[in-house]
């Protein structure tokens, strides 16, 4: 399969069809997109059969992405409607899975102490719990609370335990009836760093952006429907070299340069040859916006009250 | 039982001594201090039988203090000093309980985001941990290497999920010999905030010195031996005001203005009265040094390097 | 003068009036509140003469304190209400000062590092800089826009030097007509910790409600207008003990147990003792809700976004 | 003028010289390094003349690299090790300078909240001060003790002040006899990121590196001699692009597949073309480390202590 290098369906289905001429969806792809203003794009990807899962390599199931603009300059104002947007979408995709009160449990992957990677971990401290208040003091809730729970299970290089592991565990002693799961991506596209959020009912396997494939967090794994959050805070320093080639190519084509050696070039998948000249053994480089400390806070709060208003 | 309003067996111990006017220890008590230079003292009190625990309320088994004077201004000599005396008497607990290359899972309880209660996470980011090493590249390591493996489960508030539901999940999948539990204590000493480490291998009950008692974390509980290393982080506010009226009191005693009301207020327990005077219904006031972020940076460098000496 | 040992004027007139037994305010104090809704409080005093300046040692001017209920509970629209609250007093101080579009410079005091002393340079972080805009890309603003520009110039114990030289030095070169200081302060009341933002054209003594006097930050030190907006984040430890004492004797004289010692010692100042009492020599201890670092967010954002409308 | 795109004088010597073909290097530059140990390398640029300071673009002086190997993985023991190599040569520097006790200033520019950029800061918050004491408390201290004093005056994008505008007014105060000023650099290799320490006596550009050009901090503005201390934290994102279309490019030609189209290409500089295909207007992507979080600590711990040893 063609190594996409990100993990939105979006993107992949973006790619699959440039790469194959393609003016419309292939058959078992069905997208549809939504402006709801100026600022905020809500993009919605269906897989309905095995030729769109092998064409982008995402499994059956509905991808909604949620983009936003300027992020970085966008007051509390912008900040709340985008996390609206968020709810109603996160709420439709609830309902096709699970009863209204249905018990949920929210989980933030990552590490809090790599900034890109800190997201779950800091929206599962804004996430509003009720699982302990309705065993201790049921008397302060309403009494059709939805029972929420929520886990911050860390990273397999600071656990040295797999996620999936972890979450087994807990699934079996909470018996929730759903996981929410929020996980970094990794994007195609450096605009789209902490400014867009993907709502997929059909689980994710973390890491899966930046090479480093773990075990699949999915409802074949965990025995529940899992609903993945992915918001992408990286694109691999590799992935910008590669594509900036591609379209330097491309540019020199234009201006009638072309020739051989570039028409074949054009063609090939830059990204691995690439990758062998930049990476020193000891590092995983990234593209990130300098802002990524402030940006990663406002995303915060658009998952996270995105998610509130969506299950309680 | 008296109300300690400490998690330190010393000075649980010493708080009985005084209030029975004991010169010595009762039966089932045996302490001993060790000095180590002028910065450092390592006390252990060990209990024994019953009569012990019901004195000063703690279980059978050992309980070491080390303490370290001017922490606030302790350079990198003295903070590595005092992670070797914690290697030394972690080391010795751990022979007690299972063999030289046994696994271990490290738990780190607490709130990341809540200054003094961070101590747990912060050290559990910073332990060797082998166990996906072992699993997935054991050609890089050492053949006869410790299976170690390290989680931060979050506190009740954030997940919703009780610290023990977490563990018991985990414990049944990776199967560890024993645990070591990172904790934040209360003290009753504002001297010792941030400035001892209590190491019993008794386990614990997180959070009973703050006045929330959580399921207990202990072999009976986890089926395996369990070390907690405790750190005191926060006396309570009211214990400050409780003891600051006994010594006046005192005080006013011994410059002869001794008279029956204050006689009788001498032998009571003021703190449930200033408990109830000082708490505003919603938080939970303690008492800290204005430099408890440094503190507790300082702390997880002597508890994480005393831990990855001693078992690794 | 009395220790009030609060920085806030409106506790240190309630405990002037209650030290005297006066029902209404001294001459040269006069007060008015203002309820804007069941959370939040609005108290303005202003000291008219010499007189009401020595009675509660606060310089003659206006002090005008919000008060915010259950801050650690409050949502977003709580929080922007309660901004709009310190915009509108903002607002109306500035208006007997400077002219609309004067310059002005922003300055957080306290220690980044130090959580309750860091809502200054947090503060700091999120107000809206024109100047460098002005002098570099004035196309991309509007034509009227008012020079605003800020600081954060550390603590003395960080940088060695005093606040007031640094802020001297800038403000000579930056020359702003009028100056807003943010800064910690201490309290009496725990229930204000990070719940209040007393507003005051009088300037301030950087931590004078601790105990560490700084040169002063006012017009006569500075050349300008200098507004003042405290929010208190600490109560002393100390402060806490005296005052469950003072509490303690009051409740034992009410149950009829009163006596000559009693009645002497409710009418002296019982903080000196206890504070030798309590203070080991190397800490400044406090007492502070173990939720401060959320509070510290929450009320950076009140502080920001109340600055943020008021100058632009 | 070339565009090196470092900050690095070792690094652009290196460019300079590949790029002129040059086995040694020309007169008015000269060079030596020595190896510490398999870890750590100093290298050591001197410019002694005009023809130096065009070919490489930077002012006659002194510039010292130190180059530490796998810093992610480096202990406590090779930190230390490496901030007594970092002290050795910055007392060398301050030696052909000022006498023994002459008062310094030390500047950490950058901003706090931007990870790669927060270097200065935090190294401030570590530095030794003693200019508050000499002042107040001059008897806790020896008699000969040097004065030195410390700012973090922040960056133009928070407080609208140019960094010269901010330490002139200080420097007029405080009246120093040489600035130590520590900042983040721009490098050309991504390896170097925060894993290197240039030492030079020639003052600096802040932000230089990443094209946001600001007034020179040197002795010609500040009348003083200044020392920098700069540590790459970024690399350029079209940096990174445009040096791999280099190698790749180099590649094809060694493979025979040298054209004239390449060939031209080859001599070309890629980096600006490839900036405007890569930046969205808003942000600015730098390239960094995935533990760039990490790496900053370990770099301040050198950084602060080289310092703490240098001058005290």
């Amino acid at each position: 399969m063609y190594n996409f290098r990100t993990d939105l369906a979006l993107e992949r289905r973006d790619l699959y069809n440039k790469a194959h001429n393609l003016k419309n969806d292939i058959e078992g792809i069905e997208t549809e997109e939504e402006k709801i203003d100026d600022n905020i794009l809500v993009s919605r990807v269906k897989i309905t059969n095995e030729k769109g899962e092998e064409a982008i390599g995402k499994k059956k199931g509905n991808y909604i992405t949620v983009d936003v603009k300027n992020l970085k300059i966008a007051n509390e104002e912008e900040i709340q409607k985008t996390s609206e947007v968020v709810t109603k979408e996160l709420k439709a995709l609830l309902e096709k899975h699970i009863a209204e009160k249905d018990s949920i449990l929210i989980v933030g992957l990552g590490n809090i102490y790599v900034t890109p990677d800190s997201l779950g971990p800091k929206v599962i401290n804004e996430v509003d719990i009720t699982r302990h208040l309705l065993e201790y003091m049921p008397e302060v809730l309403d009494k059709n609370t939805r029972e929420v729970s929520a886990i911050s299970p860390g990273v397999l290089g600071t656990t040295g335990i797999e996620t999936m592991e972890i979450l087994k565990g807990i699934i079996d002693n909470v018996k929730p009836k759903l996981v929410i799961i929020i996980d970094a991506l990794a994007s195609r596209n450096i605009e789209r760093i902490s400014s867009s959020v993907q709502l997929a009912d059909t689980g994710i396997v973390p890491g899966a952006g930046v090479g480093n494939a773990r075990k699949e967090l999915t409802e074949n794994t965990l025995g529940i429907p899992v609903i993945a959050m992915g918001i992408p805070t990286v694109v691999e320093a590799a992935t910008i070299a590669a594509d900036s080639l591609t379209l330097f190519i491309k540019k020199a084509q234009e201006n009638g340069e072309s020739n051989d050696f570039l028409n074949k070039l054009q063609e090939e998948d830059k990204y691995q040859i690439i990758k062998e000249i930049l990476a020193p053994e000891e590092y995983n480089f990234i593209v990130t916006p300098k802002e990524i400390d402030s940006l990663i806070e406002k995303m915060k709060d658009i998952v996270a009250r995105g998610i509130n208003f969506a299950i309680n």
